[in-house]
């Protein structure tokens, strides 16, 4: 209820704050007999670790996660699985400054406004090294969802800033640090990083997510559609201020007789749904794009007040990423599963018992549509 | 569990389908002493009820609601409060065509795969009808609201299909039926509503939504912070592709330098972030923007399948709002009011007892920004 | 969150007060393809009714319900099933005198102070009368659980005031109005009743339930434990100020050399465990007793205090059961198939795909130890 | 949702297992600047902790509680505050026999149906070990309530196998090991336990709890009655098979005119409702009385199954409590503690701005009757 638990059925509860001994979270409901160790989990946590590459967070810190609960000999047990992440490089010297002050598009006058006192080391909670555990947890749910339905999750960049990345290639993304899709934009991207951080100042980003191989018929229909609570979960992605699916705010000034996705025996004729319709999965690629705000920690200095109402000026120090949108590509993915994970679960429950005489559309042919290169949205 | 409740402690669950008997909803939670009758209600219907003009469904019915329980001599008294509304002009021979096939872009193919059935006439649940229950609870929100704490909420449409709505007078909106802040350019979108109900075809609409007078500290940090319930509550209504709050999609490719808002003594000296910092609310507006694609049930004949996965051609007749959008913003109103109310409490139930030496901008102050008038976007 | 909500995946959400315009209930997450109509749910309202015997309260309304959605052509659609019972027999006269004051025992007092002001006609929302929506919802889980596991309930009354009712044969149990599985003790709790009645005075009783027929299986292992959710239900039916599971109370003074039920091939040695063991069922029988006060409602004159806080005496007139519990074993036997219904959806949920090479004991052996009849207690 | 989430604005999920590298939990919601530190918690595990007797396991380790996160500088900051406690005598040695077996009276045979699969070291999941995050999160519900409202927790055993426990003095409960409120009568259990554990056997118990100083007004009316909670909290406390509140079974046979408890200008006149009126808190003692079965791992050979269905004998090694009723007082009042704290906040904000003229009973006089001396049962 204090917004710590994400998930109806596969229930992620997040604890710890930047600076603290250690964060980490509590899975609860994950079926039982899923072969899972700390490896699986550790390579999601790797792609999003921080000092990966000269234009992120320049945090040294190996974010080894430790299970602590509901795995026994190699296997779920169907008891809460407790991951563990300690903090090991804390610096809480970098972040003295902010204590009295508000940081400009931070979370610091809020917190403090809710709670009347906050924890300022390194954002205390509000820092994005929170979304290790959900990165972790996405893992296991990534993991179940490959093995019972054959489903993935891929995201890239799509902008950085005013740069368009072009879709070229899936298999480009792994090959350069902004999870750009294409092998030819990633010198310019690298320019434009460093004259922001020459600058001091910062950029936004737009992430695109994906995740293929979805089974049909997840999501609720009125209030926890699917796209409802994808919409949730990436908005609830630090820094992000906007969610489409699909079409999204392209399909304002479309015509519905384009619009609304065609059905032929084959498959569906299109996607600009983004994979759902009335809330509920049509076993096309779920099709997701996020906008994420310039990173609000800059070097340049900005005008604020402190704790007192008198005016202060604000200037971060210590290490920040020019962008945060670079690292949010793995997480984004996390979160996509984590929601579709929940669903499956949900479906389950419900109508784990009703049988079609003959689906309209069989498997393969529901994924047609989506056998073409994706449009980068 | 089956999405069919909305909030955490006001809980509205909602009820119905379009041709079925009644549609209502059930409202758990409400604080006692709050004076409510049906007029209370039946205002917020009537905005958002069909027929009101030639742009919309012609569906003649009155929408009247009851108040089952949960007030006694005119007050709430703090146990549930069921809405009821009859369904009156139900016409389901209109919908008989559609029982075996899967009209394109609506929710007929998915209803039946997830749940092996499902109740064609008007849409059944999957009917933008099943909002008039969610419109009903938001007029309950609203006015707790309003007394509690002064806050009120204003929704306008911005763009219909490819015309851009300039945002000229808040003044103007309830005087067209297109919800327009502007009177200028009423013509020039009644016109255009009068050549797609021609050519039998639809388009989409953008809508804004404000909240004023939003208490600070609302929102939970992590999971349900109140952007990402503002977005799961948006995307969850019927037809829409995208939300953005705030600047949302422009501020990918904005600058971290002048981005932040900065904070001043008066205030806030901008609201790009939309009223929500780290998911707690700021006390400034909230500003929220919805896509809503065009509707799917259109007379222009598409392709699609039938239930054996036959080829087949759908033709939409019956009543249809050549844009849903039109009557979506008493809707989105509704949706963002429940968000609000619903974290009022919560935030009460943790933070009841919080008491600040000195909050650092003075309410009045935290207000300064949006003085100014809407951008629109 | 304001516990009008009951059941996590079988979620029944009840309204109503005694004597406002209508009672009724939602129940969200019932499985697709289940055949039911009115009838269904009425044979158990009928049983629980009030005015079937000169025992209980002398209301003579129907108690007719109406399904106003969630059913298609017969068949439940998966979405939600809303429940309406017209309250016709309202006579509020009969309690205009305790609006001032407080009876003893009532919630009468509890509830002013919590909300500070109470609906008072016919107890409000704290009348018995709210079961009837309960005992509906209860029909539907009962329905699907006998079609789907062969589970079914059975209750009855064990205990009179101080009379203890031997356990004969459950085919008495429908051929006397107290639920009573004796032929020849009838006539003596009749000359009881009679008794009370004319002291104007009031008893309680003692009810037994048991489920046969259960999946192994059920239930959560740390806290939301069967038997932890069945005493929840239990504990929650008005007037209830006890719950046993298996030997209950009588297991403190047993040896655990005799106690721990012992598994043989051919089944379970015994039940003394009640069907649940580390809070999962073991496909035994559920064996569960609860304790009901007497009637708080009495003739006879009580001391009481009115909202000045002044000495005030309280006689109740009007209709008035001298013992709740007479009515009590269907409204159990609806809760005890509630939380199952509830924990089979669960258990779907997340070990839906779990597959055991050989169960231990084949299921018509678990039921052995219960072939025989039961003790009573 | 699979049951390790307890409470629902001050909800703690617990994690672990008996042999596991750790057991522990996360406490969400809990109100900001309550101030707290390790000692505070570390007092009520101690009180809980093994090994302090030799009637009690023999198991020696510190059960050291860490805090890692939602305390800064000594205060609750409004986020999740997550407690480890590592586990280091693990011994899993004593328990491989019982790896293919299913002990009588465990949950041995019940999770291995559930799961397909199950971790025996030291009953796992099930194992009471489990309980100390409750007694954690328990020390912490207490702090803050004993601030608020002066609410205090009061447990003691009342029977022990077949000896009745007289009340005698509070005074004397900290003063044995088997929490007995009778210094005279604690040579009889020490010969008792000793005579139990020299045959190999082991025998229940009876523990009476009580809550003083609970604000009026506390509970739902209709399913999350406090009682009802209270229930659900204390059956699922491992081994408990019976609950009661105030008169609890008593109350069969009682009559209404005796029962319910007049009210007083100085007062309620008795207390034979528990503290409780139709579900909600009166202001007087919460009096709850729990059954506790003997414990199932006893030395004497019992029969059962192996996982193929042959037949086996069990006899369980290894360190165990002829009585876990023994540690049971301390887990019941920490259980009572969580019921009430998550009530005050779930009053707080549905109810945070009911404001009464004139209270019938002042706070002082509502806790008369509960001045005499408890009567243990």
């Amino acid at each position: 209820m204090s917004g710590s638990t994400f998930g109806e059925l596969f229930r992620v509860t997040n604890f710890g704050e930047s600076h603290g001994p250690a964060i980490g979270c509590v899975i609860d409901g994950c079926p039982p007999g899923l072969a899972l160790n700390e490896a699986d989990i550790q390579h999601e946590l790797d792609r999003r670790r921080p000092g990966t590459s000269r234009h992120v967070t320049q945090r040294n810190e190996p974010d080894a996660v430790e299970i602590l609960s509901g795995v026994y000999e190699g296997q779920t047990t169907g008891t809460p699985i407790a991951l563990l992440i300690r903090n090991t490089d804390q610096r809480s010297r970098d972040y003295g400054n902010i204590l009295d002050t508000f940081r400009p598009g931070h979370a610091d006058y809020t917190y403090w406004r809710k709670y009347g006192l906050r924890d300022p080391r390194g954002g205390g909670r509000s820092s994005a090294r929170l979304t290790a555990p959900t990165v972790a947890a996405g893992a296991v749910a990534r993991k179940w969802l490959l093995q019972q339905h054959g489903t993935t999750f891929t995201g890239w960049m799509s902008a950085l800033g005013e740069i368009e990345i072009p879709f070229e290639s899936e298999a480009e993304i792994p090959n350069n640090p902004f999870y750009a899709p294409s092998a030819g934009i990633v010198p310019q991207l690298e320019a434009y990083m460093d004259s922001l951080r020459k600058a001091g100042d910062s950029c936004g980003a737009r992430i695109e997510v994906r995740a293929r191989g979805v089974p049909v018929g997840l999501g609720e229909p009125l209030f926890d559609k699917l796209d409802a609570d994808i919409a949730y979960a990436m908005m609830g992605l630090n820094a992000v201020k906007g969610v489409e699916i699909g079409d999204g705010f392209a399909s304002v000034a479309a015509r519905g007789s384009v619009f609304g996705d065609e059905l032929l025996p084959e498959g569906f004729a299109a996607n600009r749904a983004g994979g759902v319709l009335g809330g509920i999965s049509t076993g096309q690629d779920l099709v997701v794009r996020i906008a994420i705000k310039p990173t609000s920690s800059i070097r340049t200095p900005r005008r604020s007040i402190d704790r007192q109402g008198q005016p202060a000026v604000v200037e971060t120090f210590g290490r920040h990423d020019p962008c945060v949108g670079i690292r949010a590509t793995p997480i984004a993915e996390a979160l996509l599963a984590l929601v579709v994970m929940d669903h499956a679960l949900r479906h389950r429950a419900q109508c784990g018992d009703v049988r079609l005489a003959q689906p309209a559309i069989a498997a393969q042919a529901a994924q047609a549509a989506q056998a073409t290169p994706p449009d980068g949205g």
